[in-house]
């Protein structure tokens, strides 16, 4: 192509980047260190970079937070190199994938789509059959399986995208060995942490820094929640388990699926995992120990108890659990495949505790203090949640703590260190989802030991149909899909006409509901023609979006679609600050063909690229459960969860629910 | 989870990074750089880092040259910021796939899934109207769309990936000032090149190196074609185009669909692009300035014809272009959307021409230099090739040199600087597909000016359902989909027994076809029921694949497919070096329920991850045309298209085949 005459703006120069996440609009004074003379402050100070700590860091940054104003801590040199965590549930990939974070956990995880249960057969010579084989997600998902994958790659995925909007990064080698909160020595920064830092010949340095926010990310025995008083509560007593990745030579016919074996020997649960460098598969065996000992967490065991633990947690070798997988899977043969063919093995234990408050506030009330992760839950491995709620503890920490910092609530307009109520919504929601975490993983957990009852040695036996069905109505928890956030300032779940335009309950399924993500589904856009999943116009950027599900009068100037659709775009949306608000509208089948010029003008301006036909490929009215001759409309909040429903021409009630949220202009 | 004893093996360590694709197993001796008093030595030197280069560079990096062994050049500073092309095809998205580095063009790049065609209308008032809209893709593809998306883009994904596999990357601001094949001076080294350097401080110096072979990238003003005396042949004539970049402001309805619109004051395509960092979306369009003028490209123009050409370039305008638009626009308008919405914007002139030879011999008939890409064929942007068909090229070239060059052929080992009829098979196939582009291009350049003829200004008038059927005939050509490579070495168009095992001829729909690609479709997998894309199977590592689509009596062990899969692993596969060859195995719907047990050894052994269902997601057998009851297997060769297709139990079609292409151990 001989050019021969030719100009470019200075702007294409960005072209050959990725795109880089759009900050959120601040109506606070930017902030910036102060000079050092005045001590190191920061408006938010993440502990522990795990996956709960760096996906804090990695949204706070994408937010618009810079290096001035968030600083990231960890003790460890590097990220996590071995073991842990390994599985993606599916609500876990859709935000994932919102983050532009998603393909190479999906082309090179292990996606785990089916669950194979084993039982002891009444054939003595066949020993263990398969009983039956079912879905290992029930529920309908953008990705209806799950991921496994070692969480060091998580962590270096989340990393390397942090790098892209933060020059620092996390600061390694440094932990916190001390927090308080001091408001009198400075009312707008009074979190007051010390920082131990190991530099590289072995030198420790202390500093104090301040911060408006402080987050403990920092694991199950967070050093944050210790300082703060915070309590973890549940059970006294833990389990311990042995746990190895390797690469097996076996004739067990459903090594490559996600299996519960349940034989006369023993129990194993078993995980297939990536392929690795060799161009062979990992395989995770899961073993648990038998009985209960004296807990670990909260220093409330005696003397006793804790070397009674001690001994008993010794007694875990990789030899023992390989003689338990092997009786386990008799008649079949397992093994290590070739000489160094395992990966990585532990053991450890744990038990169902969850902190009783998630937050820390000062003496106005407002939140100063967080923990996130297994700083405040901890639980089994079992249902493969670990990695899966800590991440979404900081997915919903993080909008909320933005939208309050950016000056962007009600409540933020307030004066310095007032207490803001959208930033109280973080305890209440992920509370209830740690309890229920906690509950689902007790009744799994025992029943996967094979005893019915909550704990000890009952013996009672438990019936494969029973495992069945708590593997099964735990699916929607366990998915993450079906996780209901409880009413509170975000979620309104009646909206003020008080009539539900929803119908049908299967949430599941993708019904509408209040406190539940949004379904991804499969559209053709009006202006190209292009079959997009809806979950691409909800990427993980912060803003609210009102979702429009038209009525089939939106053709008649004068129909309620066009009246709803031209009070959003002329009145409701431009009431909120710029940039915050996005809107899609999807149409069920019209009567006639159209084009722009038959539609409200404001559709265009504000969703020219985010406007769908919604019968074509999904039929997006059923699946919503929203009637096509009456439409809905909803407001979907910042992490893709569903803040409020009413009827198509009830925008009184968007209107009331982002002015609850979001400050004016 | 408070882990108290863990080991982890020291490989573990590299689970946090991305895959690598793994190197292709080398035969010949390892080559290292001589010490430098020899003189600077290469097995391989590129010139050129545009598409075409820079893919052929990541290929043959990928395929285990060091950069001891490789080097490429580009006279440019840096990649390209600005215009130039912008349009990736399905089949350039499917190998860009298979190289794992589509998700960032197919998430961010503009998908462009409709062609809209305007005409005159008989109404005055109307004056254009739509005439009808068609898939922009009309045959099956993984992706069955377009993707549009800044080359430069394009340049910085594959640079970045180099650099995975490069230390060095590509050697900027250095230029080939000649190039000769000297046998006399290196018989192993005989292609001599002087390369010019400019340092940052603007000092030029001069070095001389030698290769095994020089493939020159470097586009339509090729050194490397001008200094080996290669000659591009066709038409005499240019045609002059206008193109500009630029967010618009519109009322015409199809701005986000790619448009070909003749109005009766001119003709403009209209080109969707994608989103930039203000949230805006681009367009393209595309304006031809009537008339032909003298070459450019080969310097047979008279002066009087160059003085003329030269008259009329410096007539396009951004005005002119915008005039021009404008008035084919209406009665819509259309203009820029803000100041400084421009982007980008050139005037070039181009013909359809082509090389000659693609390659030059040495005395021996080895081939030692090559040129792909631009450099060897020159069209119109129109339906959107140049990026596309450059890098076919590469990814042709690269497999075919890589296997010489690591003595995996069996001319190979016939000693220093012997002949190698693999390498021939470059030529043969990739200029026969250039020849088909200009073609083509040719064919629709001229209807798309709206004039029928091969060149000139006849006046007869072009039908729309005429240029309906040229845009659809050619659609499998332009999608890249449809590329039917010549009878080679490589390409077996009839197999030993002279039986044909496929039924159909609709090779575009996915009947098997050999020198066609292998179309995607989407299998359940065996081990754990993965429901997968075929194509993740043939990523582009360079393997020849054999792909068995067993017959009904899979179980039978005495049955033709039980034959044939044990003749294949025991026999053919184990024959030719270890990792060269990787089996694919798929099976029609079977009479009972089985397991690993029931089936062949060698399946297990070769195909564990490897062996699908055909029947339960697409009906495979029904899409490539083949029997159930009968079965068939083919070999697929490195680049993804079939080499030879075979009756199932006709396994020395197979084991001759791969015999020709490949050294047998």
């Amino acid at each position: 192509m001989p050019v021969f005459t030719e100009f470019s703006s200075s702007s294409r120069e960005l072209r050959v980047l990725p795109s880089f996440a759009p900050p959120l609009p601040r109506l606070s004074p930017k902030f910036t260190q102060p000079s050092t003379s005045n001590g190191e402050k920061y408006e938010v100070v993440i502990v522990g970079a795990g996956p709960a700590g760096l996906m804090l860091n990695l949204l706070l940054a994408r937010y618009g937070l810079s290096d001035d104003s968030l600083l990231c801590v960890d003790s460890k040199p590097s990220t996590l190199k071995s073991g842990q965590a390994d599985g993606l549930q599916p609500r876990t990939l859709e935000v994932l994938k919102s983050l532009g974070l998603s393909d190479e956990i999906l082309t090179e995880g292990c996606q785990m789509w089916e669950v194979a249960f084993w039982n002891p057969s009444d054939d003595r010579d066949t020993v263990i059959e398969r009983t039956s084989i079912v879905p290992d997600v029930a529920v309908q998902a953008r990705y209806p399986h799950e991921v496994t994958i070692h969480q060091g790659r998580i962590e270096r995925i989340l990393e390397t995208d942090l790098l892209r909007y933060s020059k620092r990064g996390v600061e390694r080698n440094t932990k916190v060995v001390d927090v308080k909160i001091d408001e009198e020595g400075d009312e707008e920064f009074p979190v007051v942490a010390v920082l131990e830092t190991v530099s590289q010949d072995g030198e420790q340095r202390r500093r104090t820094i301040r911060s408006k926010h402080l987050v403990g990310a920092d694991g199950a025995h967070s050093v944050i929640r210790r300082c703060m008083g915070l309590k973890l509560e549940g059970e006294s007593l833990d389990h311990i388990w042995g746990v190895v990745d390797l690469v097996v030579d076996t004739d067990f016919p459903d090594i490559r699926r996600r299996c519960a074996i349940h034989s006369p020997a023993g129990s194993v649960m078993v995980i297939p995992r990536e392929r690795i460098v060799t161009g062979d598969y990992l395989t995770r065996l899961y073993v648990q120990v038998p009985g209960a000992v004296a807990s670990d967490s909260n220093s409330n065991g005696t003397q006793a108890a804790t070397k009674d633990a001690r001994a008993r947690r010794s007694q875990v070798t990789l030899e023992g659990i390989f003689q338990q997988a092997a009786a386990s899977f008799k008649p079949y043969q397992i093994k290590p495949k070739y000489e160094g063919a395992v990966d990585w093995w532990a053991a450890y234990q744990i038990g169902q505790r969850v902190a009783g408050s998630f937050t820390v506030k000062d003496s106005k009330g407002a939140n100063r203090v967080f923990i996130a992760g297994d700083a405040c839950h901890t639980h089994s491995p079992k249902a493969g949640q670990g990695m899966n709620v800590s991440m979404m503890d900081s997915y919903n920490l993080a909008w909320e703590l933005i939208y309050s910092i950016n000056g962007l609530t009600p409540d933020a307009g307030a004066g310095v260190g007032s207490p803001d109520s959208l930033v109280d919504t973080y305890h209440t929601g992920r509370h209830t989802i740690a309890q229920q975490l906690i509950e689902f993983d007790r009744a799994f957990s025992s029943m996967f030991s094979g005893k019915i009852g909550a704990s000890g040695d009952g013996t009672t036996s438990l019936t494969h149909d029973q495992f069945l069905e708590v593997f099964s109505t735990g699916n929607g928890f366990t998915s993450g899909c079906g996780i209901e956030y409880p009413e509170n300032l975000t979620v309104q779940k009646k909206n003020k006409a008080g009539k539900n335009p929803i119908k049908g309950t299967d949430y599941l399924s993708g019904i509408l509901r209040p406190g539940r993500r949004l379904l991804n589904v499969k559209l053709k856009r009006h202006a190209d023609a292009c079959r997009r999943d809806l979950h691409e116009d909800f990427p993980s950027t912060a803003r609210f979006r009102i979702l429009v599900l038209t009525s089939t009068d939106l053709l008649d100037p004068r129909g309620k679609s066009a009246q709803s659709l031209t009070a959003l775009t002329k009145n409701i949306i431009p009431s909120f600050p710029d940039q915050l608000i996005e809107q899609v509208v999807i149409h069920p089948r019209l009567p006639r063909q159209f084009t722009w010029k038959d539609l409200p003008a404001g559709l265009k301006k504000y969703s020219e690229m985010r406007f769908y036909s919604g019968h074509e490929l999904d039929d997006v009215y059923g699946i919503y459960g929203v009637d096509a001759n009456e439409g809905a409309v909803a407001v979907i909040r910042p992490d893709g969860y569903v803040g409020v429903i009413a009827e198509l021409s009830d925008v009184d009630t968007v209107d009331e629910y982002l002015g609850r949220c979001l400050r004016r202009v």
